[in-house]
């Protein structure tokens, strides 16, 4: 039994302004449309043995990640299970959190796969065959991880320095915090150094038994979070959600320090899989084919005299002209003009965000909601324009507005429309009125998506201009 | 008598994406809101003493201009005459036009004041001291035209030659083509060489005169057009468009080939007035304040370990990382990144654009017609949002769409609505619906603008498919 355990937390404030809080890394689509959340999903239900998926995110992140998963089309007998925290503590508790549900619903044996949800691998059978070797040595009782074989000197990474060959792997000799760049290019000509990637693979009761021997109040803090959790749920349950005040209190601890740089009983599979952890812009840049003056581009990109340099966009035409070795990334909100040479420090625009408390920091114009999205496409004196996909069978709560009112315009679907006290059918090229003050529900009782636009009037437009009545989300309180 | 003839005729293509063919350089706003031809109207207000002013430009940009004008609010006796080209023919015939109006209407000893609509002229005061003095000159039977004394070595502009002091100004020895970076550094330091600004100053009669002594053609052509076109109209009309077949036939060249370099009669008036001609994104940048790391910024930017860079930004979020000596221009749809030192290479990229007849390249999302403007807000599959604008007491004309229907939400002032057979007021909040096939018009009939969201749905939503059946700015045909 093998359960890949897929940890996806990453925020990924390098590669603003795609990634925000609002929708971060593991979320953002790639040139082929395809996330690396779903990326990694499919990736692991082609490993996994077990026809079990987990999770362990953020809860803000629930119904996207499930939205994910479902556009991962995966056979049936996949059956996703998600660990939500309402806090990130790091990975140790996470692991952790995750060790104790495979432990206590598939037995201490079953063994877990860890892998991170914002990494991408392009090597899919050399990653399998590392997969395989993995599960021997997690058999064999051992705690072990990836190391990916270094093309490049890097300076951002971990090393691990592998020791004697033992199955299909090396034991472990040590952890190296990241290096200088003279040690990295030294580590780059020598065999036994190898990045950490951050995947690990071992047995549930073998990883708990070597975080109560080093990190016991790590794995304390999380048995006490599984118990208050298993009191309001059953263990065929697919969704748990850690408790608040519990989980506040278990310590913010790497998997790394906790447990592998401490235990002796960790092993290393040497893996030369196609690997990237996507760290920066310059990552996306080098997935695009270049031209022969070595510009790519992603959208409507008109270059003249340029070279070097990496232009993505959504739906504007861009022009270059004259420029050399720049980043530019453009989204519907926010623009992005970097030096490639100074990808990383795109997180100091973040930080710069953050202190400001800047909207551009959290929410794309497009908001994902449990029931589909809703786009902002233009706010005016007194009115906002949105247009708003609604997922078939779902439904918005049933809600009231105290100031303003709402023309709905259907352009493709059908929708079931609660206004006051009457239920009506709105179909494409048909309109509704719900005046302020009117309980009125939005409902997709239809097989195919609907699409609406809405044309908000009134003095003020707020989204905390919301009464919610009932909610299938659990949004009412 | 001085009548100000404004030539309003650039492309501006090196301002893309700013200025472009539905909205080009004299309509582009300043960072102060007002447009080149506005301050052009003002400048010359204060300074024409004939209660009138006329424009020369193409009859696409009549209702525009026409706009400006009345965004000027010159105070009661300020009446605007609008002389329309069918097509451009340069400068000479623009002139020549303007000659016979203002002679025949007003006398052959009436001047002519000639200003460009898209230059700059930071010192009004020194301009109308400069304007003064021309007048005086041209009181002499002079053809006189302003010189700017040079502060850069510039390439780009035609020089003139001043010799001996005559009135206020200056003889003219000569024109000379824009010269070498060499020569200009020469003629920098040369009290005597002059930057040829394209303004002038003469009588109607002298003007004609010289222009029938030495381009005779030039004015055997504007004089079969003034003909024809006065058996339409009347010297008390405001709006004069130049017949489309004659005006064809009129030779294009401009003013100084034509009359000024081969006129004995020419004078010129030295100016230090401030004077750009806006030619590149470096002179807009110019005009900005520099910050302590010598970046400028309109909108809202955050610059990272950024220098010497210029970011113009409409409403989106733009950050820069990194960068030194670029121009980052964007727009709702389009966005222009360029070295500084490349900005005269903009022109490249409207050339490509024209190569590919792309739409970028013609028209902003917000389009300017006659009764006020459109936007268009969204485009997706089989529905089409615009924001309309109406002026108050303005009328779109009454029309018919055979394959869209159309939701009208008012979300700002009243509209009058013919739909069908009806003929209903529509409030603020309020909405009505237009089915495919049926005659509508839409009309503001209040005082204040009429602000209304455009939900389009069918199978196709071009502009053209559209019967126009009766319309008060003509356009029926």
């Amino acid at each position: 039994m093998l359960i890949p355990v897929i940890l996806s937390g990453g925020a990924g404030t390098r590669l603003w302004p795609v990634s925000r809080e609002g929708r971060p890394k593991p979320f953002m689509k790639l040139a082929d449309g395809e996330s690396l959340l779903l990326k990694t999903y499919l990736r692991a239900a082609h490993v996994g043995y077990g026809g079990e998926l987990v999770t362990v995110t953020n809860r803000d992140y629930f119904f996207m990640s499930r939205d994910e998963l479902a556009r991962a089309r995966l056979c049936d007998g996949h059956q996703g299970v998600f660990l939500l925290e309402p806090v990130g503590r790091n990975t140790a508790p996470a692991v952790a959190m995750a060790a104790l549900y495979v432990a206590n619903k598939h037995g201490r044996d079953a063994k877990l796969l860890v892998l991170a949800a914002d990494h991408l691998i392009k090597n899919e059978q050399s990653f399998d065959k590392a997969v395989t070797d993995a599960v021997g040595l997690a058999a064999q009782d051992y705690l072990v991880t990836f190391g990916v074989v270094p093309d490049s000197p890097e300076t951002g990474f971990g090393y691990i320095e592998a020791g004697q060959a033992i199955g299909g792997g090396r034991a472990v000799k040590g952890f190296v915090e990241k290096p200088s760049e003279d040690k990295a290019r030294e580590y780059l000509l020598d065999d036994d150094f190898l990045w950490n990637s951050g995947m690990f693979c071992f047995k549930a009761g073998v990883f708990l038994d070597e975080l109560s021997a080093h990190a016991p109040e790590v794995l304390k803090a999380c048995e006490a979070c599984w118990s208050e959790m298993r009191e309001k749920s059953s263990l065929t349950d697919t969704m748990f959600e850690m408790p608040a005040e519990t989980f506040n209190a278990v310590p913010d601890i790497s998997v790394d320090y906790a447990v592998m740089e401490r235990s002796a009983r960790v092993a290393v599979v040497p893996v030369d899989i196609g690997w990237s952890d996507i760290g920066s812009w310059s990552a996306i840049r080098d997935m695009a084919e270049p031209d022969d003056e070595n510009n790519r581009a992603i959208g409507e990109v008109i270059f003249v005299d340029s070279i070097n340099s990496y232009v993505q966009s959504e739906d504007r035409l861009v022009a270059a002209v004259g420029i050399d070795n720049l980043l530019i990334i453009d989204t519907s909100d926010a623009l992005l003009v970097a030096n490639a040479d100074r990808a990383q420090d795109v997180k100091q625009v973040v930080a710069r965000l953050k202190a400001q408390n800047h909207g551009a920091l959290k929410l794309h114009p497009t908001v994902t909601r449990p029931w589909g999205t809703y786009t902002v496409l233009e706010e005016g004196q007194r009115f906002k324009i949105k247009r708003i996909e609604v997922k078939p069978g779902a439904s918005l709560s049933l809600q009231m507005h105290h100031h303003r009112s709402e023309h709905w315009i259907v352009v493709s679907g059908m929708a079931k429309v609660i206004n006051g006290n009457q239920e009506i059918f709105v179909a494409t090229n048909e309109s509704t009125y719900i005046p302020a003050g009117h309980k009125h529900r939005l409902e997709n009782p239809g097989i195919m998506d609907l699409v609406m636009i809405e044309v908000q009037i009134g003095e003020y437009l707020g989204e905390d201009d919301i009464v919610r009545f009932l909610d299938i989300y659990g949004r009412c309180q």
